[in-house]
């Protein structure tokens, strides 16, 4: 246990040790173990966007054990997934590396505006799975976003009471947010702090760019200037949303990108005291040699080199 | 317990002995078993279309204990129908071949555009009544999935806890899906995966058309060039998109047609490594002979001959 | 115990002894007894029309009293009604005669396109007031119906684990069936295939018509020329709906009509090997002794005199 | 035990000796006591218009100690509200008088056309505050009413089991029910009744005026010559349709009325058969001495003096 | 214990020496400890009107610790927040001062005219994280009202049982009503009403005007002359809704305001028999010195000095 990865426990003073060992597991493990610095291998695209789309471009991804191998092999410090992906690998994988299961999805077979989640596993299956930790969806903006914090609420109880780590995405989107305040700092430094509200231990969201959405919430950042000009600058503020620092806050390398933007953003994300990245298409949509040596160039990066 | 069987458990190692066992009964029975193929005689078409359309054809089939008996005399894996049929005859037949429990079902007497199901049965009837599983069928492009989702994932959570196999049907359909949409080799891949991520043991989708719906997809399966110009193509893209071979995908025989063309189509299915079919119609609708004799000959293409 | 009751004791292999002695007092009692057909007098019209349009055309109905001593007096094999007017006289006439209750209902202070009912009793209120059985309404064709579906699957487990009857009364009413449509013969037929295939005992429908209302239908009706002319040929397509026979399914007796022609329609129920009539405006709304001359006509067709 | 209250309790034969003890309680108190007629006190005004409009008229009824102080200092059978005023005078004035727990409550801040009651106590309330029933409102004809039955259902169930008296209040209203159409005889003798059949020990109605409001039944009326002309003919008129006398039904006295046109009221409740008032707004928005004088002579009325 | 919290305890009469404890933790900490008077930090704006707007001003706010620390160096009652920002300091400050989880919330990603909340956290998370109170969100007048007075009633049912204090935050807002209205003297003196008779033991609402919103209300105010012209009178006048007097009723300090405009409502409370404040924007916002001054001002109007 790394002084750092002390300090981190420290935040969580309100969870059982059985949670804190989890915890300790996901910060543990893979090549950034002990810094306090993450990156995840999320693959529920399959779920979310359709296999054809999502696993095409890399065919041997259809597989689910695929998944497990590649981010063992890039020394990730866990792999998340929906149910079916984490129990078609997770006896061949038993102890190999930290899992989060993915417990609510959507797909886009139906394209709403106010989008919902379905709860599609739950704590009693991540504790059979052998998971450290359970994660689940919620559109702050949505119609349904107040039913989704409900489920988060209902399923995050419980997986507190059996030392499960809770991880939340945070996806801003409604038939009230415009498409580019999606990504508004404002409101990914909100959905940041509602998904650590809710009590998430672990929060994901999308860099952000420097639009603001909110009329109200415009009037403030201009007034009190807040930094948001730089990338770094707006992971702060995200940081800063995300209980000032005090809960680990990650963010999702989008859709397949140039290797030079992605480092880029990863460089931003460093530098503003991100804690680190939740990688899928970037990394499984590519070769997986590929893959690995780009997951190696990230995870140099959050090592500070 | 041929290798092949062994083979196929090995695929679900999150589940416990009780589910494997009753798995291996699924496909040790009839005279597919052992190969790892199936052909299964489901019959909730009284409920689904109604009595009228469905037995007049052939009005022995009016009586529950017809199917039983038509599926024991042609050998096949397993019978498959909702509460009422299998309470009417399960003293009668126990033990005399596996029995699924469809345990979902809408009907037609009101046509939504976006479909829902009923829970129709639960775990606990298709344990008194000795089923070897439970089905349930969802519908993925309705404004109701998510809650047929979340349908699915109660009642599996339930089956899996007590050794039950599960199949979901999994037949695309709402108000956003073109006709021609609901049988798209992009979205009958994309529900086979939702089946398959749920964690269904054995996923059922009918058989894909080459039309492409979704046109984000669609460039991606012209950009890849991936191979969808055959059924047996389009079966191996599916049993792709179903873990890569690693969970069971059978094919709906759809409505009645001529032996032919039915025939031909298994073929397709058997040439791409599809699992095999399950036969309602097509079977039921004919005389209890030539059913007898139109699945020998579907099985016969199922055993290589 | 005669050799028609132990017939049809036969056809529910999947009941517990508890539910098949309950059914053997139903078809044992009144003057139908141990025949296998039935008489059942049914008064929820209190409920579901108000009770001026019911009782006022005989107001000694007003008592609650009036019906179970009505059902003994004509010989009746049960009487059925809503919570209250069982409580009403439960313990007074424990002992007397079968009683069903009649757990879910709907008014008319609101006239619906698709109507729902509520839940109005419970198995456990069957249970403490002695009743035989349970019944429920469902509307096949409203867009309610599957949340009613999973209202009759959630009592039925109940009522078959605590060893009760359940009876479905199947209404077709819906924004997409005409009038006319609602006892058009291939949705009567229907509805009892519903009822009986969500685990029904007993059934109970109305006498259908020779209109055919869903086109799919009648196609089948016409091509396969199902006879469907005389009222006996369609209470027997309803049978034979009702799981070719394997299942008791009963008729009911409509609003107030002439003596003749009510009779005539029972014969036609007894002709076509209909299991017994439900009759309730056409006996509760005569004078007492008219209406057990009525029922006893009634019962003497049934009795094949 | 008068012989009056001992036949009372007779017409509750379904009922445990716990909800028989209660009933006894509540007709056994005050000055009516034993007569088998009732005064109540209800005050739910404060919730269901506001306390200004309710209180301000008469200053010292804002404090929830007055009102079981008037109950008491006027000789009413009991007192009926909801939890908070219930919960504000319970300990002080414990075994003082019957209390009613008024479980259900709507406000007026949203004015609807098929409005819709709130759950807002329970039965484990009723029994840690020592009341002898619980009550609550339905709004028969309301789009949201089989919601309601299912309230009462579910409730009246928990109740009887913990032999409490349960009292449904029918106020009829609705998007498809005239103004007049709520005060109808022919509605407020249909809302006693679905009162009744829900299990009702106690049903309080309005006092309905000679209007007839739905075509049906006013066919009915106006064929059988049902005497509606004056108050003492539609009281009796809905005792009959309150299980012809042998459920306990009770009529509310309305908005605040000069006391002439009340008494004229409550001499038609007693000509005709009716069990006694709820009166609210009468008596509580007058001073208190004015409120006792009023109530006893009331209570006179129904002495039979 | 001073004589004063001995007299508000006696009104508690209905609940359990464990919420009386409770109670008297609440009113006995901090510069008002038995004065009777309460001023509490509340800070749940970074969930509801986001971190940005709530924390730009101030940013070591940010920091869920700093309000615990502000808290206490104000020497308030209490401090109140939810789940997520409790969690964050609930083992570094506990025994240092009463705390009531914010229990559920709602945010402004999405402007509803018809606003609900989600419930956030229950019984189970106030009790492990050692608060004196739980606390809810209602908004009367919202077409969702009566599920989140459902909302309470099961929490408080839960809460009381376990010995905590139950606080309702009654905000008038929805699609009947006037903006104006939200704060006008029937609609806040209504809203207290209704969380008092929801069984909350301490209601909170926001400081009224004089304007009358509903014409039934507004009728009763002019013709009996309730003396609405100050903040005094208003403040009595609420006082005298929420039980006469009988319920602790707090107020809402509002968006930021000049030190002065506060001190002065502060003043009008205080004369008016208020029980205190909630003091969010307007103390966490302010440099922390500035805070602790301008409560201490508070706090001294309140002690009467």
């Amino acid at each position: 246990m790394t002084p750092r990865i002390r300090e981190i426990l420290s935040w969580y003073g309100a969870d059982n040790p059985g949670t804190l060992t989890n915890l300790a597991r996901l910060l543990g493990h893979g090549k950034l173990g002990g810094t306090g610095k993450l990156v995840i291998l999320p693959v529920d695209q399959g779920f979310e966007h359709g296999p054809g789309r999502s696993f095409a471009p890399n065919p041997p991804a259809y597989d689910p054990r695929y998944h497990f191998q590649l981010a063992l092999d890039a020394g990730c410090n866990a792999y998340a997934a929906p149910l079916g992906f984490l129990e078609a690998g997770a006896r061949e994988f038993a102890g190999d590396l930290p899992l989060i299961l993915k417990a609510s999805n959507h797909d886009v077979l139906m394209d709403e505006k106010d989008p919902d989640q379905a709860l599609t596993a739950t704590v009693h299956d991540a504790l059979r799975l052998g998971c450290v930790g359970i994660g689940f969806t919620i559109y702050p903006g949505s119609a349904n976003r107040l039913k989704m914090y409900e489920m988060v609420r209902a399923q995050a109880e419980e997986a507190k009471k059996h030392g499960l780590v809770v991880i939340v995405w945070a996806y801003p989107r409604g038939s009230q947010l415009s498409k580019e305040g999606e990504t508004a700092i404002d409101v990914c430094g909100y959905a940041a702090q509602i998904a650590c509200q809710l009590g998430a231990h672990i929060a994901k969201v999308k860099v952000p760019t420097a639009h603001l959405e909110q009329p109200e919430a415009k009037k403030v950042y201009e007034e009190r200037q807040v930094p948001i000009g730089t990338i770094a600058e707006r992971i702060a503020h995200v940081v800063q949303c995300a209980f000032d620092g005090r809960r680990i806050v990650i963010f999702s390398g989008g859709a397949e990108a140039s290797e030079d933007a992605l480092l880029e953003e990863v460089r931003g994300i460093q530098a503003g005291g991100g804690f680190g990245s939740i990688i899928g298409r970037n990394s499984f949509q590519r070769p997986h040699d590929e893959a690995v040596s780009l997951l190696g160039r990230i995870i140099d990066i959050y090592q500070g080199n």
